[in-house]
């Protein structure tokens, strides 16, 4: 197969474009999406101080990098969530690829908070998905904040957009389906947050990885196995193979016509600050976080008996 | 595997209800999810004349039958599409079933009308899987009102209506999503349609025709192949597979949060009456079915030279 653009032989097929391009013309094509996602929904400016959430894996590490090239001020952010092995190699991935690509990095470690993850899941007793997801939202929001950011950026593609989206939609969570967007704007204590990669498949963001010779980080968390999210990926990848191009319309269609439809729906939540670390929060007096900081104590208390 | 009411030996197990019945009480089950979808919905009274659709299929006979058990008062109409061997067979089972059960029938055949279907499809040099269904629309509601039915039941079970759904949010169409429903109310010249089985899986409709014994017409249309509509079913079963009770989930969140944020979108056509039949269209003069039968007509008229 022939690149579309130069006719040089193809490197990577994209069935849903009906197309396939050679090295450079897909990494053009690449950057030619994250800038469309970034202007057509108004994400970023160039004025913008941006923090990119590093997990360590492809789409994270790419979004940072392409970002730069497109000449975005941006810096890292790694959380060291403290599950053995898994974070270990996820951090020693992201410092490498900082220090090559000559990128500002920040890490934080959820130990020194006293939330390292293995000890969460040990006093909560519950799966930690959920409230691992809280804790890093947290502190992601937390240090763009206390460091001044103006957008923090995360490394969502269409699939993982394309698979909450089913999801919200398989249960009409109207709230939900009112607020999903790769836009959500500034409000109180929340910094801005934007999902630059969400025209781009996770096919898209691995090629662009590989093309690029980043380091990804492999080592598969441990604790998330059979999440019903893989199995709506899944259902979402057999469409997309029977109809090219569905699953990039029906995000669109959705953003465009679906959404708006919902808009009066999205939670209008009466915020305040947590009466401890002052992050809004709903809850009558802690957040979250706190109140998941409290049972850790208390576990701990109990340990120590 | 006991029955869940009686601990007899069950022979129908349904995951989705996550339960299993002997045959007594899995045709018990059926019958009190017929009854629910109707009074749920408003569909039909027992003042009604129904006119029930019959195709020969397993859906189209078992309702029937439930109709009748349940003391409405029910007359079947079969259109002969006129297509070799298929229609011939789904006649005959739809008039052996009719004679067997002394339920009225009528039978109404479209070679007749001059449209029988391999003809419209010679004539129309396009599939004729949208055509088939226009003019079946048609003379289901022309026979409903000319014999003065109050209204028309079809078999569409809960996987049709899952699916058609599924494929109208995956294309966000919005016109369609705030119409569809298992009621669609009588207006200007149209009878109120309504589908009674869409409480009830595909593999209960089975189990159902099964357990009485009804011979079901297994042709095929032959021209129907390769529907992107069963590749949605497929992707629907899967998930069902998954995530057991999700389907029914999907669709009954649909009717109570998603169709109302779409009601003002609902298409309101302007309709007047077809120019030479009579039929209410939004064309300029004349209706679709005219339309085809002067396809019909120029290509027979081609065809003669």
């Amino acid at each position: 197969m022939k690149c579309r653009i130069c006719k040089r032989e193809a490197r990577v097929a994209l069935k849903s474009h009906n197309t396939a391009f050679c090295e450079t013309c897909f990494l053009d094509f690449f950057g030619r999406q994250v800038s469309r996602g970034i202007e057509s929904q108004g994400l970023l400016t160039h004025d913008d101080r941006v923090l990119v959430a590093l997990s360590g894996g492809k789409d994270s590490l790419g979004l940072i990098l392409e970002l730069a090239r497109q000449g975005y001020q941006v810096t890292g952010l790694h959380l060291d969530l403290g599950i053995p092995k898994s974070s270990q190699l996820a951090r020693e991935a992201v410092e490498a690829f900082c220090a090559q690509e000559h990128l500002p990095l920040l890490v934080r470690e959820l130990a020194r908070e006293g939330l390292a993850i293995p000890r969460v899941k040990a006093a909560l007793r519950r799966p930690i998905c959920s409230a691992c997801g809280i804790i890093k939202r947290y502190y992601l929001n937390k240090v763009a904040i206390d460091e001044g950011f103006t957008v923090l950026a995360t490394g969502h593609n269409l699939d993982d957009e394309v698979a909450r989206l089913f999801s919200n939609t398989l249960r009409w969570d109207t709230c939900y389906l009112g607020k999903q967007s790769p836009l959500l704007a500034q409000e109180g204590g929340f910094v801005r947050k934007v999902k630059p990669l969400w025209r781009l498949t996770e096919y898209e963001t691995a090629a662009y990885a590989f093309l690029r010779n980043i380091n990804i980080h492999y080592a598969p968390c441990p604790y998330s196995a059979g999440a019903s999210f893989s199995v709506l990926k899944g259902l979402m990848q057999r469409l997309e193979r029977h109809m090219p191009g569905r699953k990039i319309d029906f995000y669109q269609g959705f953003l465009k016509r679906g959404r708006p439809a919902f808009a009066n729906d999205a939670r209008q939540e009466l915020l305040h600050p947590c009466s401890q670390c002052g992050y809004p929060t709903s809850a009558e007096s802690l957040c979250q976080v706190c109140r998941i900081r409290e049972q850790v104590a208390e576990y701990g208390e109990k340990a120590a008996l």
